[in-house]
């Protein structure tokens, strides 16, 4: 490894960018009595409500939808909800150490100036997004910002072209306020990076936050962001909306822009990574899936399909026909702890409740699970290493070291492509005959899983407990997912049962099928994961973001009722 | 190269397969004075006629829904069609060497079968092809056949399922024929093959009909089929349309399902191999085109994408509304010959009398073969050399051959995906920079180009004259294109001008830009290419093939009204 000798030290290019940080926003808003703790198991979302006034309390309690509604009616400028976000954000990163960058003063100009053109606009909102603040992940591009994926190598460089994703948000009304960060090079499923180091989990900080979004999940799951944007390849959205408890959407390769975002392994594309929202409701999911649609994004990006905003399939689920939903408690696999297996049987019963049809449902995770992980391994870290060595920062705990093979070669990369079509083509296979009469009539509608069989890792953890088999099947089939918080460890009610036979519920406890089976039932804790959030995934075949969403929303408003 | 000892050589594989592949039509449409020639220029059209009835003319002479039309008025029973198809069909193969397989007996009991539920369903037809016969590519799998891509080494395999193209269409009422002849492993310009040789084109035998889809071409171009199945990785559905003068659909990739169809290089997506139509009207392709969009393929092939067949986006452009249509004349690479600029100009002044808006268009074709000449040769050979390995066969000319390179690195490859996204990427700019106002309103709808500058090889003639800018940009940008017939070469109007300075027109002629534009000028003789057919292409952006077959309609009516 080479390293540019006129350039100073990683550790002092990391320590200019941690320096940085918070020198743009309005000092009012940092507060030197709070600090970052990796340890400190108390959850800190209560701290907000000492540091924010009772307005910013409210306007960062709200979901997109509800936002905005205010913001249109002129209860709340968007200068107002800047402030108010950029608040509650800079507690989030002084708590969590989420925040690589606050672009401020770019923000402020864009709220003053949607503010004026709704005063000369006689109170009439520019767009659908008129005023929201968006929070991204820093992969994305955002003019005069740094972008750095993670990468002490990437500092120093300001953007000058926005992302096509942030020319659209931004078209809508949308104030991007704020980057966040994530795991090097997205590989890994904790946010840990040379530049700033470790992200905490806001239910409780000797919890990772998860990855590689984890700064998005974080911020968002603090309620300093109403809306963010994650990228997904092996489970980066969906892991940390659900140890946040929010709602995320993976959406399929082709429906949300991902020209100009930086990403590692560029040019692999044998399972490709998506971009997708993460938010406090589906409600917030369904408006910036709608409105990128809206903006015909496929006319500028390559990689996106011509799929406008399918409304007739969203409302054809939450109109309240009878759906036939799969249900997937394990995989055969990796054993979910018990609070997950609660979240699931909950979800389960307030189905059939409704009068959903619920069937059974298994897919070979771990045909996926080989094929995910010869694709990570694929260069053998050739692409991250190129981009570590621009600094010379050290390496971390990656997905793409899997194995102490040699990359494979073009053939086998091939070869590789072909097992994934033919899992692919298996799987849609197999989803048809879930019709009993033949047709797609009656054909499963969307499945329910895990979103991973652990409720959270603890720091440092994850390399030791981690199963990509619930997220990574996802990527490897590229189908639509959504995650649905269910609720929260209760040691009361979610016992810890390995060595049991029987659940709380009086269901047979399966043998334990491996090492990394019984590690991951062990570590659960029930007092130690007290409070943190469970959360499951609806998923829809490729394209079916809508379904998903649908089903999402139908979920919530189940669970409102049955709580 | 190793070669399994206890199978016959590949000259006998080969020499088997080619005696067999008349055996299983009837008797009497073998005609044992027709013979095939490579050298014979006169067109072998007229032939047809000599040997079949009065009503197998009629029949052949028909364009697809125009013969549906009189199975569906049951003025023509499915098996009186394809038996005139059949018969004709193997005159042409006689002439031609186009045909691989007849499986006559499955097409016969397929036939029967459909005029029985069209008698006891009330003479209702049972799908939107209803007895029509298709023509597929020696790539497509039919139940019961061999498919060989053009390898011996698949010779003696039978199929044991269909491509799900074929279930589709047969669902639909088709009837799957014949299978004709291709290049090995689909990557050469001219129909060649180890097992059958040489294929040639009826409208002049010392010419090739093009490839790698030329069976198809010269069997369709002899009225042998009326509908036809291609694939196209830098022109092979496009040149064999263009030397007989069809309407041939290149669609963009995921519109048309590839599932289990047979490739070389699978699993190679830099810039994939699609299937398309070829037929003698533009609207046979509509059909087809609709015909499996409504069956929703997406439900079964995972790189297909829901994207129903969108009627409002064909209606909008052959209503009458005013078009704003590119013209790229030449690249400014390869000029070329005096026929294709007289077929451009032509479908330019049609589209201008009709009110039409015309504006210069050109695109960077160097950039494009760059990147499509490098993925061909990515694996340096490596996977047509283990096919053929499989029976010993020897080398022909083929595109993979480019250099002398080792295959790419996998690094080296996910870079030349970045690079062709982002010369993707370029053009969309470029294209929406077409709008005067920066809208989609008055964006370039299409434009108009070559298919390629030279009107058809003679036959060898290819290796030293070709050039795949005007057919191989349209698959590095993954756009659709259909196939536009002009006319046909007449010595008298399209005089050689090599060394002039003014075309006939009175248009200067552009300066000799390196060798093979000399070349590719110089081999124009008006005299010897006299009554070849002169064929364009139109071209959209990805997946609008709508618009493209819109388009080729209109023009269709245009040069009907104005001839």
């Amino acid at each position: 490894m080479t390293v540019t000798t006129d350039l100073p030290s990683w550790e002092a290019r990391a320590l200019d960018k941690k320096s940085r940080i918070l020198t743009s926003v309005p000092p009012q808003y940092i507060h030197s009595d709070l600090t970052h703790s990796t340890t400190d198991p108390s959850p800190v979302h209560s701290l907000a409500a000492q540091y924010l006034t009772s307005e910013e309390v409210l306007i960062t309690s709200l979901d997109a939808p509800a936002l905005l509604d205010l913001i249109a009616q002129g209860r709340f400028s968007s200068v107002q909800v800047l402030n108010a976000y950029t608040h509650r954000a800079v507690i989030a990163h002084q708590l969590l150490n989420c925040c690589l960058e606050f672009p401020y003063a770019a923000a402020l100009a864009r709220a003053e100036a949607l503010d004026r053109e709704f005063e000369s606009n006689g109170k009439r909102t520019t767009g659908p997004l008129h005023g929201l603040p968006v929070s991204v992940k820093d992969q994305v591009r955002v003019v005069g910002t740094e972008t750095t994926c993670g990468f002490v190598g990437n500092l120093g460089k300001k953007d000058e072209e926005d992302s096509l994703l942030v020319s659209i948000l931004q078209e809508a009304g949308a104030v991007v306020f704020v980057k966040t960060s994530l795991s090097i090079g997205c590989m890994w499923g904790e946010t840990v990076n040379n530049i700033i180091g470790t992200t905490s989990n806001p239910f409780n900080r000797s919890f990772s936050c998860g990855g590689s979004s984890g700064g998005e999940g974080a911020l968002i799951g603090f309620c300093g962001s109403p809306m963010g944007i994650g990228s997904d390849i092996g489970g980066s959205i969906r892991s940390p909306s659900a140890y946040q408890g929010l709602w995320g959407l993976r959406p399929s390769s082709g429906r949300i822009p991902y020209s100009n975002i930086l990403n590692s392994m560029e040019g692999q594309e044998t399972v490709a990574s998506v971009v997708g929202p993460m938010s406090r409701s589906p409600a917030s999911l369904v408006l910036f899936t709608k409105t990128v649609a809206d903006a015909e994004p496929w006319l500028s990006d390559p990689k996106c399909q011509p799929v406008p905003w399918r409304d007739e399939i969203f409302r054809s689920v939450t109109s309240g026909r009878k759906l036939k939903i799969g249900i997937m408690h394990w995989d055969g696999i990796i054993f979910p702890q018990p609070p997950i297996r609660w979240g699931m049987e909950k979800l389960e019963a307030v189905l059939k409740a409704a009068g959903h049809e619920v069937i059974p449902w298994r897919i070979d995770q771990k045909a996926a699970i080989s094929i995910l992980t010869r694709v990570f391994a694929s260069d053998a870290n050739g692409d991250i290493d190129r981009s570590r060595a621009v600094s010379g920062e050290p390496a971390q705990n990656l997905l793409t070291n899997a194995s102490a093979a040699p990359p494979l070669t073009l053939l086998e990369s091939w070869s590789l492509a072909c097992e994934r079509l033919a899992f692919q083509t298996e799987i849609l296979k197999q989803w048809k005959k879930t019709s009993k009469v033949g047709t797609s009539e009656d054909v499963m509608d969307v499945y329910l899983t895990p979103v991973n069989p652990a409720v959270a890792p603890r720091h440092g953890h994850y390399a030791k407990a981690r199963y990509l088999g619930y997220t990574g099947t996802v990527n490897v089939l590229d189908f639509s997912s959504c995650t649905v918080p269910v609720g929260f460890v209760d040691p009361e009610l979610h016992k810890a049962d390995l060595g049991e036979e029987l659940d709380a519920a009086g269901k047979e406890i399966p043998k334990v099928t491996g090492d990394l089976d019984r590690h991951i039932r062990s570590i659960y804790e029930p007092d130690v994961y007290k409070g943190l959030p469970i959360t499951m995934q609806v998923v829809g075949r490729r394209m079916e973001e809508e379904k998903v969403l649908g089903v999402a929303t139908l979920l919530k408003e189940l669970l409102k009722k049955s709580s």
